[in-house]
């Protein structure tokens, strides 16, 4: 038993690098919904639920009043954490349409990087990243970047995973962008002496396995499969969706079997046993990348290979183009689409089932988007056609 | 259509006037969920949801590392508010186990206003409640009984309601302690002339008026019947539940019908229209008060009364003691019990039905539990017999 909701709206605002937007964050949240809303079909006062995650800033109060929505039913969050938050947003809309608490539930994200403080500075920012953060500071590890980067070295390491792997998920995404003209990245291709000759952010991870910092914002609307059918969209159904933590937990997951990893063992088996699938019944993958590092890890915890394979399974262009092995982060992602904290993704998750992506795989059935990585639950979700 | 869950498990840490408590308040947090656990007959181990409100010190993530958690498929919170979210925590624990996303999801709020910042200094906090705030206070509206003041004494003119009105909610919370050991203001009696007599905090606000400051912590263990059939407890069903704003949101309410006032109209729509019953139904009500003032305009937007009314409905007694004509805030509330955020009084509302309250009304079918008013969404939970 879960719940049964359908995607019935996407949308974003223009993507740009970070300090590019000539809109204030907010006004590009306004903008996403707007344009999701009416995607959909729908008329903004019908809108009667919102939700987000890690984003303190557009509050739901303050967007229902600038939108003009007619009343609020449901405003939840996701608690803690960040970009692994971005398909436990979709989960919580779900949730409340499936529960019957709101009609039409916008699931947003907004995030200008250039108005506020940049999230890969080390500074700024707070909460339970920051606590964990708190503790590898006195030895060095001041930033996202450098944190992920030992976590990665150490699993390239276990398990005889070279550079090149981390290349061919930037190369994907580059070579994916080049057909997305929403991509920050569009018209800039990536070759493999490019990605090897850029430089170190910090080793293992060249400014390529890194993701963008931009300004944008991307939004969902989820409603009933029963009030879909009034709507001139086509409907994605939310087939399962999950979040998770565990079977280690913050501090013990330190001498668990997942680590250095993502911790997504349980969130794929949860996902996977709530649709009744399994990760080859998959047409298209959507993975949140802060770094390339944690985007292998994350495929072998959810089940797709062994760490082993992996590199093999993302080499030789099998991630790259509509008739990829994998279709994989067909928008360019967050190397190269853009960086809207993994939302964007998950919308390019619901285009590849209705078939309107820009770098569309053939006969999507089951389409997967997954977000970040991190020491506070993940999250997954897994989209079919209603 | 609406979730269909019951609450199995009530729990709580002692109460302590603020700064008296001997336990950080993440270790508060802890013996109310162990608690909770423990009255539903249940094992830790088993919870595998967290839900909270405006509560960013005590993670969902640390407390199921502390609590020793196998799993943690769902955390999610409110957005934005504070207290008048206490009744939401119970419908996104609801939603959570309707939709199948989790099997035992626990509501939890800890407060420990002796280890941080005070919440009526006017300083510390942030968010959209800060925010709001800010408008006020070049006016000289520092404090939330500042504010709450305006409107109340706004209220009152325009509806012919005495000071007297206002010093029944109090009489009442105190009588109705004097029954609880738990409650904080346990052996202090309090009478209509020291009511009268005690100092302005700010008019029409005496010390009376105003809520507790308090450390400690409350909790709710939440799952379906079914597999409430399996434990020792007596289950309460969620009959409704309601989170709302509007019609008028944000600022445009400042021009609405219910300025001044606490917005809880269509609160009160949502609850009775899905729970199919109305005000005259209900047998014990619980209502969040940071101040008195506020209860009076909730119980009439919620449609007990009319404002002209309210000093009749709640004069003479007839909100004290187990045989009142509307038995309430029977644990002693935020005026006398505690003011855990209101969610302790969200627990005696379960409790009423369970009757196991120590001012137990009789025969109780329905009980109420609103959380506090705001200019953030405001919610309210039904509780009844399973």
């Amino acid at each position: 038993m879960h719940g049964k909701a359908v995607v019935v709206g996407v949308g974003e605002s223009e993507y740009y690098k970070r300090g590019g937007a000539p809109e204030t964050e907010f006004q590009l949240a306004c903008k996403a919904i707007r344009r999701a809303v009416e995607d959909a079909g729908l008329d903004l006062s019908e809108v009667d639920g919102l939700t987000t995650y890690m984003d303190q800033r557009n509050s739901p109060l303050r967007l229902a009043e600038a939108l003009g929505l007619k009343e609020l039913r449901w405003s939840m969050t996701p608690l803690a954490g960040g970009g692994n938050n971005s398909a436990a947003a979709l989960m919580c809309a779900d949730a409340a349409v499936s529960a019957g608490y709101a009609r039409y539930v916008v699931a947003f994200r907004a995030l200008a990087q250039g108005q506020f403080h940049r999230l890969g500075s080390g500074q700024g920012g707070g909460g339970d990243g920051a606590r964990g953060m708190a503790w590898g500071r006195p030895y060095g590890l001041m930033t996202p970047a450098q944190e992920c980067a030992m976590h990665t070295k150490r699993w390239m390491h276990d398990h005889g995973v070279s550079q090149d792997a981390l290349g061919s998920i930037a190369l994907a995404c580059y070579a994916n962008a080049q057909r997305n003209p929403r991509a920050v990245r569009y018209g800039r291709p990536l070759t493999r002496e490019d990605y090897h000759a850029s430089r170190w952010i910090v080793e293992p991870f060249h400014l390529f396995d890194c993701c963008q910092e931009n300004d944008g914002a991307a939004a969902l609307v989820v409603t009933t499969p029963e009030r879909a059918r009034d709507l001139r969209s086509t409907p994605v159904s939310i087939l399962a969706a999950a979040q998770g933590m565990g079977p280690d937990i913050g501090a013990r997951s330190f001498q668990g079997k997942w680590f250095p990893g993502t911790f997504y063992e349980n969130v794929g088996k949860m996902l996977w046993d709530r649709a009744g699938a399994k990760p080859t019944d998959v047409d298209a993958v959507q993975m949140y990348e802060n770094f390339t590092g944690p985007v292998l890890m994350a495929l072998c915890e959810m089940g797709f290979c062994e760490p082993e394979e992996v590199e093999a399974f993302v080499g030789d262009g099998r991630l790259e183009g509509p008739d990829a092995a994998l279709p994989f982060n067909t928008s360019g992602g967050n190397l190269a689409e853009a960086y809207i904290h993994g939302l964007e993704m998950v919308s390019e998750a619901v285009r590849q089932v209705r078939g309107d992506s820009t770098c569309q795989a053939p006969k999507v059935e089951l389409s997967l988007a997954a977000g970040g990585p991190g020491y506070a639950p993940g999250s997954a979700v897994l989209f079919g056609r209603a």
